[in-house]
């Protein structure tokens, strides 16, 4: 029997995700160092076989790859603070929620001490580190990505580069990302309108579901309208969609709080009045990347 | 050999929708009457057997189950103004699209005029007419549903009967469609986002793709503590959301229209005010049924 020596890994951060880390590198065998602000969430981990540092720049030196999943960039800079040296030659990757300029900020700073850095990101929940489908994506480096993939496979399955710049995850993370909260309130909202009439919302579950896969299976359509900036061939008219503002009066009749849709009729609104009402919906994407201010030269309103 | 004899039925409205209708009952072998305000449209379907009538009346005195597929409730209930006669002991069922008040004039309208009606909606495009899941859903009578459910399902192998009343095909239609234009804009601004570094939407469409899934496993989550009204263990709270609400000035300075963001942010804000800030996102329910009308008795913001 040959020991296959496993890559050490120190991880920064013992939150929900940072143990779901940890304790997937245990299981797959790596020498596995941990350091949390709150020392005491190690507990579980020690018991598994983690060492357990309560020095940062310790933590840091015990491995050639090192992972921070902190709550935030600011934070994870901040804390990092005193092991920048420790980190020098080292692999620095963060796997952090975060915006692409606060990616950008921890880049600077890594660069400056000679780190090797990849900005990343984990796009599911702690319970899925380690799943085959489960996707994680960088950027930075491709030649560190690519000395660091058969590591950080034991995370996930499903790892992509998405390129050199190491803002990229973030960049990517805002931009898959903004569906969210948009269409978490559109099923509160749904929720509502039936709540209104005394039914549950678990009864349009199925419903709900089966329509964002319905959603799904038109992205690809949208995206390459978008690409071609070619709204001639409509799916779904903006005029469809314009036309049917005035059913808002009927659900602000039943009490639901349709404020939130004004700004989206702008929206259509401003389309129709652009020449877009036979264009397929996804012209809005021309409207949302020219934005009217007026702070802003004429000349810099198109491009 | 046995010749089974299948029920005539009769298609009013031959756009994208009643074609696809009208072609899946004459293949499955269904006497199939037509009509439409531009009768040129139903040439093809005569060709494959139909019977095209341009009299409304006639076309619905040629069979017990009558199906409308116009544009809107108003149009159908004006169209059909000249057959409510023929329509007196026959089933109707109308499948477009329509708010629950416009559902229920369709019905009042047929219970004056001793027809049988259902309201429904087909929750997919042409093209899935006729598909085993493709999903039809209906409101009204049970047993005028029973009858013609063996029908029906030749337009779709996913029946539902959600209850007594006839507007319940478009409450839920509005209720679970209520995801789609705010999810869509979502889209389009991720899109943009990615546009302002140069980068396509369709390398974002994998992962929006992933990222609706993850939001479907969510929602049953989300209903059950709709529907128990109890958000005190939540996946993601309201102040993750709300914390987030300062990320928008770096998209807004990388030319993005962010200003639909700002009444979900108010709402955000709002529910913060309530109380909700450890609760689940889906607290948000409770701030989306409760509007600040100053047009209101104070008494009917509560209830
Ligand atoms: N959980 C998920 O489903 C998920 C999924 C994908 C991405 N993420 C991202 O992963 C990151 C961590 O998430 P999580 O769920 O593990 O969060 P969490 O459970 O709230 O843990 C937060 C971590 O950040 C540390 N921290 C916070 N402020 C700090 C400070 N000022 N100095 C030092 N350490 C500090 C905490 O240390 P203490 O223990 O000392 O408080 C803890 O280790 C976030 O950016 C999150 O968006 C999470
Ligand atoms: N297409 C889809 O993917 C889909 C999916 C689910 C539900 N629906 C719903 O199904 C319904 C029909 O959709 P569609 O795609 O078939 O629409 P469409 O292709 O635009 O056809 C509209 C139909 O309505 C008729 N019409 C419009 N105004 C009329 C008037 N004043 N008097 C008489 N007839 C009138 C049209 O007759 P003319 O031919 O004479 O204009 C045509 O038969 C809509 O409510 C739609 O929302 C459609």
């Amino acid at each position: 029997m040959t020991e296959i020596a496993r890559t050490p890994v120190t991880i920064l951060g013992l939150g929900a995700m940072g143990t779901a880390l940890a304790e997937a590198f245990l299981a797959a065998g790596h020498p596995t160092t941990v350091w949390n602000r709150t020392p005491e969430k190690a507990a579980g981990l020690v018991d598994r076989g983690a060492m357990r540092s309560t020095d940062i720049a310790d933590a840091v030196a015990a491995s050639p790859l090192v992972i921070a999943i902190l709550s935030t960039f600011p934070t994870t800079l901040a804390a990092l603070g005193p092991a920048a040296e420790a980190l020098t030659g080292r692999t620095l990757i963060t796997l952090n929620s975060g915006t692409p300029s606060g990616a950008r900020d921890m880049a600077a700073w890594a660069a400056e001490h000679g780190i090797r850095y990849l900005g990343g990101a984990i796009k599911n929940v702690p319970a899925a580190v380690g799943k085959p489908d489960t996707l994680l994506y960088f950027g930075g480096d491709r030649a560190v990505f690519d000395e660091s993939a058969s590591t950080l496979r034991v995370l996930g399955g499903d790892l992509v580069h998405l390129g050199a710049e190491p803002d990229l995850a973030a960049l990517y993370e805002s931009a898959v990302g903004a569906t969210l909260l948009p269409a978490l309130i559109g099923f509160f909202e749904g929720a509502a309108m039936l709540s209104a009439r005394g039914i549950q919302a678990a009864t349009m579950v199925p419903y709900a579901v089966k329509w964002l896969q319905m959603i799904e299976s038109v992205l690809p359509v949208f995206a390459d309208e978008i690409d071609d900036r070619d709204y001639t061939r409509p799916g779904s008219s903006v005029g469809l969609f314009h036309d049917a503002i005035d059913d808002d009066q009927e659900l602000a009749e039943s009490g639901i709080d349709v404020a939130w849709h004004e700004p989206m009729h702008d929206l259509l609104r401003r389309a129709v009045a652009d020449g877009h009402r036979e264009h397929s919906i996804s012209a809005l994407f021309e409207i949302i990347r020219q934005p009217y201010r007026s702070d802003m030269d004429v000349a810099d309103q198109f491009d």
